[in-house]
């Protein structure tokens, strides 16, 4: 038997009839005008991370990026976070886990998120932990996956790639913080475009980059029963890329590198206009050619295998 | 420097400020008549279970019982959960993580638990799971660890040292599915007697035993600035103890063993009558030597040192 994580969320959702399951955060109900946003994300030592790699600081910061990111995706505003950490005997008699709350606190600061719980716990030799976010939004407001409609213009806030050259660096020694090596082990979350494209209130849809572009597009696409088509030309490259890495692998990290944090949000054409800002990029619009990815190169058009990360 | 994790959580919540820390939930407001209760509890394998002691259905309901004790522990209603797990290859190959679930349903559905989220992720080779869960309880009725008073009388649900027998029987080689092997792999989180101690009103604090009366009871003592004095004869010792253990292991199973997810709450004489249910158990009461725990045995009165479970 072998299966996605996908193929396996989707068989619990319906085995089990989970209906708030699927999106970037589950969405709960607050009170009569907000609703709740929950999201937990698991790093592990070896499969996320590498100790050898970072720094505690940002892998404390990491840990809270991603899951404000999911905040970020849904159009919310984080509010409280638990942190479970499992670390090993000898890392705790070291300064390792303070220095790993240093990192998380001065990300928590930035947005005025407040730690009201979580778990220590030993493990026999490895790192984990598992970040929870609790964020808020405007009842009925939250920003889903599964409406991008036909027609939408497909739009971006930052640069892509700049996550998976730094990984690729950081596998041939690299050692520096240079901007491709920050932006994949100090990735900044996008709550502040999140809470303008909010205010705007014009995106149909919206999901982070955490899995690559030609993944999470797909998310987008099944979830709304449409499908895309973006233009190679228009698709933003992290500017430092260029400089370690010959084109085709450039692009290839643009159209598949994970864990860039940034969003890809869908908006109706007639609200463009809105978007003329220098963080987002228009990169395609949304087809009703159901699950397809196709990607426009020089004129021509080809059908797009998704090729981001998947743990299974 | 070593420290243990009460000290590294003390040190935390002083260094940032935390004032949401340190009771078995976290009381977030919901509505204005309703608080929110979060927890989180990470559980690692061949730390806090083994894979060739326990099945995967026990795993998941354990996962899940652990913290609706938590949410049991503070008077509240667990409504909803996220599981984020971390798994090997070679064991999402198998029915493994299909079977965990399987567990944990069982018992979510039977306190009507909603799974509205989590992670799941690959690990290099154990196993791991934080299991998330979220309650209700009406506003300002949480029932702390840090309200107990001087003269309260100091009650127990169910019997202790049923889990930390069975570990030593799955340590020893046993592998049946004998009563206290059941209470170490299976534990009954305590909603339905923390439903009924919540509508009775009458509990001035409680707290759930995971780490060991000795040590869990120090923790309400230290959090009300109180002491307490314990009546050795009272304690009730699991019934299946003594066929299996000496008389003196039963004791010190009974005071120092965790994991049995009983509570622990204390309440004015007055009343107690209110307790006179089979189910509940009274077995010392609160004093004002703040910090100090006394037992009394015959007649003798000595004070105790916490020899609970403690990760580091």
């Amino acid at each position: 038997m072998s299966r996605s994580e996908l193929e396996f969320i989707q068989n619990i959702k319906s085995k089990f009839s989970l209906t708030k399951v699927g999106d970037d955060c589950a969405i709960l109900p607050k009170h009569d005008k907000t609703d709740l946003l929950m999201t937990a994300d698991m790093l592990v030592e070896n499969i996320d991370f590498r100790l050898d790699w970072t720094t505690p600081e940002f892998l404390g910061h990491k840990a809270l990026a991603v899951s404000l990111s999911d905040i970020a995706a849904m159009g919310g505003k984080a509010v409280w976070s638990m942190l479970s950490i499992g670390v090993p005997e000898n890392l705790w008699k070291t300064d390792f886990v303070d220095r790993l709350y240093d990192g998380w606190f001065a990300l928590a600061r930035e947005f005025s998120v407040e730690l009201v719980g979580g778990d220590v716990s030993r493990t026999p030799d490895k790192v984990v932990i598992d970040s929870i976010v609790g964020g808020e939004v405007d009842k009925g407001r939250a920003i889903l996956r599964s409406t991008a409609k036909p027609g939408d213009a497909i739009f971006l806030t930052g640069t892509l790639g700049g996550a998976a050259g730094g990984l690729k660096l950081l596998e041939s020694g690299a050692r520096n913080t240079d901007g491709l090596l920050l932006k994949q082990l100090q990735p900044e979350p996008q709550l502040i475009n999140s809470n303008l494209l909010q205010k705007l209130g014009i995106a149909n849809s919206m999901i982070d980059i955490s899995d690559g572009l030609s993944s999470d597009l797909r998310h987008v696409c099944e979830a709304s029963g449409v499908g895309s088509l973006l233009t190679a030309e228009r698709l933003p490259i992290h500017a430092d890329l260029p400089a370690h890495f010959p084109a085709d692998e450039c692009f290839d990290m643009t159209l598949n590198g994970g864990e860039d944090f940034e969003l890809l949000f869908t908006v109706s054409k007639k609200n463009i206009s809105h978007l003329d800002l220098p963080q987002f990029t228009r990169i395609g619009e949304v087809t009703s050619n159901v699950g397809i990815i196709e990607l426009s190169i020089d004129g021509y058009t080809r059908v797009l295998q998704p090729k981001g990360y998947q743990h299974f």
